[in-house]
């Protein structure tokens, strides 16, 4: 029951339910919601997006009208895109949800605000009056999961049904704000960050796990002639497939830290009502939100190839993993939707920076706009965060600045500042990623920096570090070509490196994911056990297949039919 | 029955067993056979990969040990890793398989050869004897596909049952070969070529379809204030996702022409017992088919990303084309081991060119070593053929020769040949996708060409290709800056008119995917149909779930005692 309750299988919205509430709510409204969900007396839900409407919060079409005679708001769906789809627990579990509304008094719109609505009887758990909810159907991977749809035709929540710590209607209708009007997104930013280990840097440490187990039982052709054929993992193109993935999943491991310490400064800043952090916290959690599940879910797919047809059985455990990233390239913002809100703050603060005017810490080094060359001479060179970091920085400095420039030439020439933004939009992603790469790189290299009293481990973790920013180089060296602060000669000595750094960390790759710790069962994989048992583990597993333990159905039906009217012609 | 016994859903391998029949069998074995075959009197398989062997034929642990006593042969399973493993219906309904063997005369090994063996009862079904097989479980996206294994215990076939075109057992053990051993791979070659269309250009075409006709019905954010939200194809990250895609459909589709005319050629060429064509023919098959699904794997994937949410939901139709054709990447020859054996020719031949020798057709321009810059001067430059083609060509050239002249530098500073190949193998597969991409741009020019007569069409073709050529570069920019070819500055040119190519194919988007003319039923999309009532079929296919029509079986179980008990403490 606690696992269906509060696992991963079920109820995870509760969680945000809940955590809407505390960072939404009023003392006296969490005072009153929390220990009801915490025991468990509701089950909550958050219904923001509708059936047309996802990322783009302001084009929410369900209102909420106050009504000064009741002191109630009446909620509506107004027509079909309108209607609640997809928030999980919803179709067919929670009794209460956080119903996001456009605000209307006196027949003004105040914009999008969250409302607690009771959607199902807490006796019999049949549909409240005005309520239509069903289940949406099934989705990629998310077979079994329960996400809703919902229609709201006249229902009627008490004024106190608002979420009012930063706004609120008071009893006359007047309209109340208190701090920014970005404080919404407050609850987002919490679960984009949290997201990224759950939903990203975990599954990839897992398929890792179990991509680079598997990679060191089987054997595949032979390396040298007359010799057992090779483990797959010492061949270069597996290793290059699986260890730059290994060395992200601790990259990623390594920013989630420095997102969450992000997280946690900006909001004990906002408690004591100063807001300042909040545009960057927004910026940093959406660009890496996209960025790392994008990684991921482009790694996991890499670890499931890199296992053959034995990655494509369900009993390896990796087409779960691999389907189930997927989707959250997609839901709390669509990644590139995300990128270009990443992107607005950068620009800005770029023109900023460039005006001498303050800009928050993490991109002061937008004004150090210098053209400098890369100062390696040997392959050897390219093994410093010093040359490294500075390439990867050079690079995010020319794509923001050369994006911005293209901006203010449209609009110089005339070109509206909408449709100017809109034809720099493939740029400006580009210039987002190169400054997502550059904080991970330059935060993974700190970080290895202040592991010094750890030896042995330090020395891997420089290895590994090294070879994600190289891995980082060789795969978008056009970046990084571009106006030849990496001359061709010089990407032909990180291309050197890289692959040097591969028959390095393939020595320690076991090691490195046994390090993550996972248990047989965590994993469910027939490939990735810890005994390497992988061809009995696949046989045994499959022979407890249902389709094992009866006969073929078609044949009875379709194939004896046929075969016997033949026989029978003989 | 029709379809379940000839359509996409069953028995696609009895297809597979016919055609190694035809290409492998002789006249005899063929007039006995496929008659056989035609009418159902047998449904066939075609066992080749073991659950420790997959690409690496050679590596086929299963043994045929010819008994000259009793003219037979007896067919074993030696251990775990030696079970077959994957192969079509075998897990539950053929009676029949080309098994692929080690084949043994008097202690002497001949190599791989197949046998038609039969593994169960054409009367009741049952399993023959010294016979184990069952399905192999749940895979991804081929959940009820019947994929088996099987196990041989001394298995006795008779001498006639080895498919003996090419190579034959005589009744005294003298094993006589007629033509090259490298035959064995025709049946895969023509699998390869086969699938291209089927398994990746269609569904490729397919998603294309469903994401272009909703990116024109769904509508997000505003790209003019005051204005209604905008069809998210008009913004160009959306137009950047899918329209390259669009022409990557179009360029793969003429490739698969080229490739069915070569194949054709080359297998009038061996009919003729001309085995000249054979070594071109599978260094082109392996090298497309691995170029061409990964490519179509990972543009499904976008299509599917681009429609947001409900490109996961199953109603749209994309999760099942993005899962099946993941599986292509691995299927009939893994990807990485595929390229690895286009590189093999690849080098042989500019070996070959470059001492002056002759090289297939397909290949001479190797010989062309040419230092030449790009003379584009402005980015209309780049809308011509000449231009871009020719960047591509010396690209191919370049990656191909820097890794020969690598390989060659290591052999002559004392590493071992089989060392020095590994060494070099994640730039061989570099330099095959350079030649591949070279290949299919050239082939995509040539073929507008040859449109002529079609003045309105070509001109529209000519745009989809100058956009599939354009993308290539901005999307592997540095392979064309390295040794300076194209210049940063001419890159920013192929950018502007790469983006402004953008805006000229979204107006003939959706004409040009009703020109692939799938019908509703066959897209099986929400989403892609064609009247754009997207919300309307989403709402009506949702409610038709299961999980809409019983209530929630967890209420009952779990969530009503939970809610009971705690009301009752109230």
């Amino acid at each position: 029951l606690h696992r269906a309750l509060s696992g991963e299988v079920a109820l995870l919205l509760h969680t945000i339910f809940m955590r809407s509430i505390s960072v939404l709510g009023s003392d006296k409204q969490i005072a009153k919601w929390i220990p009801l969900a915490m025991q468990y007396q509701l089950i909550g839900s958050y219904a923001q997006t509708e059936l047309g409407h996802g990322t783009y919060l302001q084009g929410l079409e369900t209102t909420a009208v106050f009504d000064i005679a009741t002191q109630e708001f009446i909620l509506n769906t107004p027509q079909i895109s309108a209607m609640k789809w997809w928030p999980g627990d919803m179709g067919r579990s929670a009794t209460h949800t956080v119903v996001f509304a456009q605000l209307y008094v006196r027949g003004k719109c105040y914009g999008v605000h969250p409302f607690i609505v009771q959607i199902r009887s807490l006796w019999d758990h049949s549909l409240c009056p005005g309520i239509t909810a069903g289940d949406i159907g099934p989705k990629m991977s998310f077979e079994h999961i329960d996400n809703g749809y919902l229609m709201l035709q006249n229902v009627r929540v008490s004024r106190e049904n608002m979420l009012s710590k930063f706004c609120e209607v008071q009893p006359d209708g007047t309209y109340v704000r208190r701090g920014s009007q970005q404080i919404n997104y407050l609850t987002m930013t919490a679960v984009r960050v949290a997201l990224i280990s759950h939903e990203a840097v975990i599954p990839l440490m897992k398929a890792c796990t179990i991509a680079i187990r598997y990679s060191v039982v089987r054997r595949q052709s032979k390396l040298k002639p007359g010799e057992e054929e090779a483990k797959i993992l010492d061949f270069q193109t597996q290793q290059e497939k699986l260890l730059p993935h290994l060395a992200a999943a601790y990259a990623f491991h390594f920013i989630n830290n420095y997102l969450q310490d992000l997280f946690n400064r900006g909001y004990e800043e906002i408690q004591r009502e100063n807001f300042n952090m909040l545009p960057e916290l927004h910026a940093f959690s959406s660009g890496f939100k996209a960025i790392v599940t994008q990684y991921c879910a482009s790694a996991v797919e890499v670890c499931l190839r890199a296992c053959g047809g034995h990655g494509y059985s369900s009993l390896s455990g990796l087409p779960s993993l691999c389907t189930r990233i997927l989707a959250s390239c997609i839901y709390e913002g669509e990644n590139t939707v995300l990128f270009l809100q990443t992107a607005r703050f950068l620009i800005k603060c770029f023109i900023a920076a460039s005006a001498g005017h303050p800009v928050p810490p993490s991109v002061t080094y937008l004004a150090a706009v210098k053209p400098g060359k890369c100062p390696a001479k040997s392959k050897f060179d390219f093994l410093s965060p010093d040359v490294y970091t500075q390439a990867y920085q050079h690079a995010a400095v020319r794509l923001i600045s050369s994006t911005a420039a293209k901006l203010q030439a449209l609009i110089q020439s005339g070109v509206k500042k909408h449709d100017a933004w809109n034809e720099c939009t493939v740029q400006l992603v580009q210039a987002v990623k190169a400054h997502c790469h550059y904080i991970t790189v330059k935060n993974f290299a700190e970080t290895v920096e202040r592991l010094e009293t750890k030896g042995g481990i330090q020395q891997i973790m420089k290895h590994l570090c090294h070879l994600f920013a190289l891995h980082g180089i060789f795969s978008n060296t056009g970046v990084f070509l571009h106006d030849g602060h990496i001359s061709g000669a010089q990407m032909d000595m990180v291309t050197a490196s890289y692959l040097d750094l591969l028959a390095v960390i393939r020595k320690d790759a076991v090691p490195l994911v046994d390090a993550f710790d996972f248990t047989d069962k965590t994993l469910n994989s027939a490939l990735g056990s810890y005994d390497g048992q992988v061809y009995q583990r696949l046989y045994e597993w499959a022979q407890k297949s249902p389709t094992n333990t009866q006969m073929n159905p078609a044949y009875e039906k379709y194939l004896k039919p046929l075969l016997h009217k033949k026989l029978s012609k003989l």
